[in-house]
């Protein structure tokens, strides 16, 4: 179709020579070809192909990779083995469906594990007027329960609505459009990158509170479980119900007993007295203003980060998945405010304040209060670190998959796409290492450093998703959607508003990055886009009614082949010999029509070069030399300058120039340092020149 | 001779074509063409090829390169030009003869400027057995002087025997053997990078002796002034007399009018009172053992670097080159005499102490003792200075020649037989700046620190030549061989006992380093001469009495050409345009009898692949589609795989492979970030594999 000539009949010997490399046979089989040329069958019989199955005419699957030879690749790979393991097939890719007990464990982690920290930074901004402030901790805590009771109520008509997932960056490019969904997207990336950050940080902080010796290492154990978090998701954990059960349940039995505990001898009037740690605050350093308070709520409610996960995740549920959904979702908010409500009671009971130099975490001073440095205190923090970790990982999970399902719209590059041995997306969940390694670096390891950069993306998200969410219900009015949309509309405001706060509240703080990469983000991805669909555009076939552009067309090509010879030697007879044979030139001056071969010598020694001129005529290699004298000893201006000189004698479209260098490879590695790059710097030279290909002939050596 | 074939006579019409790119013609002028095909000559007549000037048939002279296009490049292009200058054409290249007086400036200025640190060094070692024993450096000065007396004369022998230049590399090559000869040059080698560590230190040190505001950042500076050489001998500064007598006499002068200043008032009585720097040496450290002493002598010893200059630079001379050179060097020895004793007779006499912490110099001492803080004091550090840098600058002429003659021998990679735009040998000027400011970071710029490792190579590469000009007079016997041999025999006597003396006075301080390095050089300079020849045998033509082996037979070779497609796009079909008229191939399935070619698309989805094998087959691009599925998703491994089963079904040596890379190249170099780098990553794997050749096929985006 597309040459506008049928295909011809070739001789049966021609074919099956050429069939046995496009076909292949396995085994004794024989195995009948019949492609588009036509129906007559080949038969021939090959031994079986080690590594390679025939599954069909034109298919072949590889079942088995070369092993790689070199020492290097070989160690390489040993080593990925050990840290990632052996490649999976995707055909091997399993689909775990979860009940809720597990679904909870699975998406309520990176909610939950913020109660490690949301008391302890409303009272960190409290504090600053005054230790007297501190009482309205609890106020605030209410306050921020509230705001996620409707948040949560909200979030279960999406989980309604999207059935098969309903992230933000979906919902809000479904329903309000590209531009409102790429700020959701970009708002969710930061908020991905940050998860990471403030968890890990608020980890390594439980274990520098119970450990204080390991304080000025904070930084150096952060990058560690980065690290770590890195390699368990290039091995692939899925998100498996086993792993995420463990420290969830561990960490809400441990807290909760610890709570009860507390609130029993709150009730019996037996509260222990508490002993602040070294430097605690004394001083007022700001009025207490409505500013204040409206700051400490911004910072309390980072206790809403997570939510939307649930709803991200319902198909991977057990039917009916939309209901076991919404009732996890109830569950984890009733366990998360439960936590949250009960820590700041206890911490507003028991007089305590927080440690400016953050050494010790509210947690670990109340735990410590209650319990003593007794096993159950050991206990409280190491399950914190670890669901605060687990909570770090999640955002390994969902930062690669957006980026991917972004990369399929074409927003981000098409790395983000590509799964690696493990099936994991190996580029995005690099990315996310690197950005939040270097923002732990940054902040010094630092929860309440990086708090006020975190909470303003969660919340543009939460609102352009349940704005989409009100025009959703506008749009398709499906049974009782009024009520829906009422629903969501309230959700819609009051993370309006708690993004307000949080901007404007938190702006000189740091919020005004966030506010400042949003945009810049979104002008980058409809950049991208942009390029991938000139792109396109350009790589797009020609109408097939439209005649075969000249560039196209290999009746029209005219190549110039130029091989720029050091000297007469093997390497460059093996050059000539492949480009004749190639260009089925065998006679001295044949000509297919297509194609001329020149043999180029560039030379600042003019003697040397006539010398390797007679050299060349006596010995007639079956191509002639031109001699190129290069005043200059530039070995790339002078051939650059020659090939535009030929183009100008031919300055057609259909004019192409290959240059063919002659390479003689080194048996060794290292044997390349004694070797002028000659073929680099030229094919670095040549890259951006249209209408030029390059290629090197190898010439191996032996020894 | 090479295909036993004769060269066909081709009909002129194919001829005339192939000729425009083969010879070219000039302006109206028309070039006739009589190469070895044939006397048959062909009339062309074409426009004037801009920047290209065809010299006689075949040979071509590029008058004028193209210019870079690349804002980059252009970029790049512009500073080179303001830092190195405009190319030089190799015809420009320009041969200056020396007078007696411009050839003692140019080759005398390493020797001389080592009087500006020989006393001090002698004198810190004697301080080390207190202030006490310094008076011994006035003895020991004169035993050095004594040996640059026969040094000298012995060199002189030297100058008669090799007119053309004999440098100790090429005088113990010519007359000791392989060996010898490489130990003389790596020795030189290490000498040339130690002159510039030692040359610039010592010239930064009378620079923050004059300003010790400016001794903090005295590496800084050293750094700084190698920058400035560096750049200098790029742009290609020649032994130009100018640039050097200038330096030397101001340096000479103001010296000895120092020194016969300072005698004068010694004679007189009147010599000025001395204040030591602050911290002066006071306590005794070790023993004065005869150890101590000849290690003393050793460090003096440093007074002799730089003597071989003349006798490597004869042909420079105006005739008669021999005599001048032997006059010159005999002025060399006079001046450096007088100023070195001068300067160890003054500073016995004015009882000066080495400053412990390196701030000030002797000379600085010894200046500011005699003539105050005046003009007179700043002319000698400003002179000693300038001097000291242009010793430095010597270094960087000698390196660079000695690295090109001993890679015309193959005993270093060939890059540093090229000569830059400048004329230069910039590779080897910049590994000598980067080896040299390495040792002078590492030496915190610190003479004394340096010292050690510096006279040992002199000693051995000295040794070394004087037994080969003992071997030269004992092979020839020409007129006046008995007393010449004599003269450097005793030269070789003398010069080995100083290099065995350094060798262990300084083993321990550093000069083990040397000793242990010249091996290990000598080592790899064998083992690099020893893979140019292993290559240039197995890249030697086979002999012309032989059959032609089969890998070089166009004839024979049998191509596979490859073609992974990602996509049914213009970027495929260009490649596929382009393999097609290559070979002749324009009809479907047609066959030039030597190349087959296959499309390869590689996937992990299966049902992808098979749309596109659909498209493919009803667009009909004239080749065939092979699916190669990719269980794991990789794309190199399975190519591999797929390359590795072609081979095994066709295993002769004739057969190649072609992976012919279909590449879109965006029209901005930063869009490259947007595209997986398959092509790289495939050019990687497949560039060590045997008869396996690789190119890309652009298709340029034009926006």
């Amino acid at each position: 179709m597309f040459n506008g000539r049928p295909a011809p009949d070739v001789e049966p010997e021609a074919r099956a020579r050429r069939s046995r490399v496009l076909v292949g046979t396995e085994g004794e089989r024989t195995v009948q070809r019949s492609g588009h040329t036509g129906d007559r069958a080949v038969r021939i019989v090959r031994p079986r192909l080690p590594g390679l199955r025939v599954t069909a005419p034109g298919y072949v699957t590889v079942e088995q990779q070369p092993e790689p030879t070199g020492a290097l690749a070989r160690g390489w790979r040993a080593v990925k083995r050990v840290l990632i393991g052996a490649p999976i097939r995707s055909a091997h890719e399993t689909h775990e469906r979860l009940s809720k007990v597990a679904g909870l464990a699975v998406f309520a982690t990176d909610n939950v594990s913020s109660s490690a920290y949301a008391t302890e930074e409303i009272m960190r901004v409290l504090v600053l007027a005054g230790v007297g402030a501190l009482w309205l901790t609890m106020p605030l805590t209410m306050g921020i329960v509230g705001l996620l009771v409707v948040v949560v109520i909200s979030y279960q008509q999406t989980i309604r609505a999207y059935p098969n997932g309903g992230g933000s960056y979906m919902v809000a490019s479904d329903n309000l459009g590209t531009v409102p969904g790429l700020i959701a997207g970009a708002a969710l990336l930061i908020d991905y990158v940050l998860t990471v950050a403030v968890s890990v940080s608020a980890g390594i902080a439980a274990v520098t509170s119970a450990f204080p010796a390991l304080y000025p290492d904070r930084v150096l154990l952060c990058l560690l479980a980065i690290g770590l978090i890195t390699l368990g998701n290039l091995r692939g954990i899925r998100e498996t119900g086993k792993v995420f059960a463990g420290p969830l349940y561990v960490y809400v039995g441990s807290i909760l007993g610890m709570v009860a505990y507390g609130v029993i001898r709150w009730a019996t009037g037996t509260l222990p007295p508490y002993t602040p740690p070294a430097g605690a605050f004394e001083q007022v350093v700001e009025p207490l203003t409505l500013f204040l308070i409206l700051r400490a709520f911004a910072s309390g409610s980072v206790a809403l980060t997570g939510v939307e996960a649930v709803s991200n995740g319902v198909p991977a549920f057990k039917p009916p998945e939309p209901r076991n959904a919404r009732i996890t979702l109830g569950w984890m908010a009733a366990l998360f405010a439960t936590i949250f409500l009960g820590m700041s009671f206890l911490s507003g009971q028991l007089h305590i304040v927080p440690d400016p130099r953050e050494v010790e975490t509210v947690v670990s001073q109340l735990a410590r209060t209650l319990v003593g440095r007794s096993w159950y205190y050991y206990l409280v923090q190491f399950s914190t670190t670890l669901l605060l970790i687990l909570a770090a990982n999640t955002s390994f999970n969902g930062f690669p998959r957006l980026a991917s399902i972004m990369a399929q719209d074409k927003f981000l590059p098409s790395q983000f796409t590509f799964r690696g041995e493990r099936l994991a997306f190996t580029n995005g969940i690099i990315l996310l290492a690197i950005i939040a390694g270097l923002l732990v670096w940054g902040f010094g390891g630092s929860v309440t450093g990086l708090i006020p950069l975190y909470t303003v993306g969660v919340f543009i998200a939460f609102t352009l998703s349940q704005a989409g969410m009100v025009r959703h219900w506008w749009r398709l009015r499906e049974r009782g959607w009024r009520l829906s949309m009422a629903i969501n509309a309230g959700g819609a405001v009051a993370t309006a508003v708690v993004a307000v706060v949080v901007g404007v509240t938190k702006f000189a703080l740091g919020a005004w990055v966030v506010l400042v990469l949003i945009p810049l983000l979104v002008m980058l991805l409809l950049g991208i886009r942009h390029h991938y669909h000139k792109t396109a555009l350009q790589l797009a076939l020609p109408d097939q009614h439209e005649p075969v552009p000249a560039d196209l067309d290999a009746e029209r090509l005219q190549h110039t082949i130029l091989i720029p010879v050091a000297d007469l030697n093997r390497a460059a007879l093996r050059a000539i010999a492949y480009a004749r044979s190639l260009t089925g030139q065998v006679e001295h001056g044949e000509d297919n029509g297509h194609a001329r071969i020149v043999a180029v010598h560039i030379t600042d020694n003019v003697e040397a070069g006539e010398r390797l001129k007679e050299r060349w005529d006596r010995a007639n290699p079956g191509v002639d030399l031109v001699v190129l004298e290069s005043p200059y000893r530039a070995l790339v201006g002078p051939l650059l300058a020659y090939i535009n000189a030929i183009e100008r004698q031919q300055p057609e479209a259909t004019s192409i120039i290959t240059v063919l260098l002659p390479e003689a490879i080194p048996a060794h590695w290292w044997e390349h340092l004694l070797h002028t790059q000659t073929a680099l710097r030229l094919k670095g030279a040549l890259l951006f020149r249209p209408r030029t290909a390059v290629a090197s002939v190898p010439y191996h050596l032996r020894e």
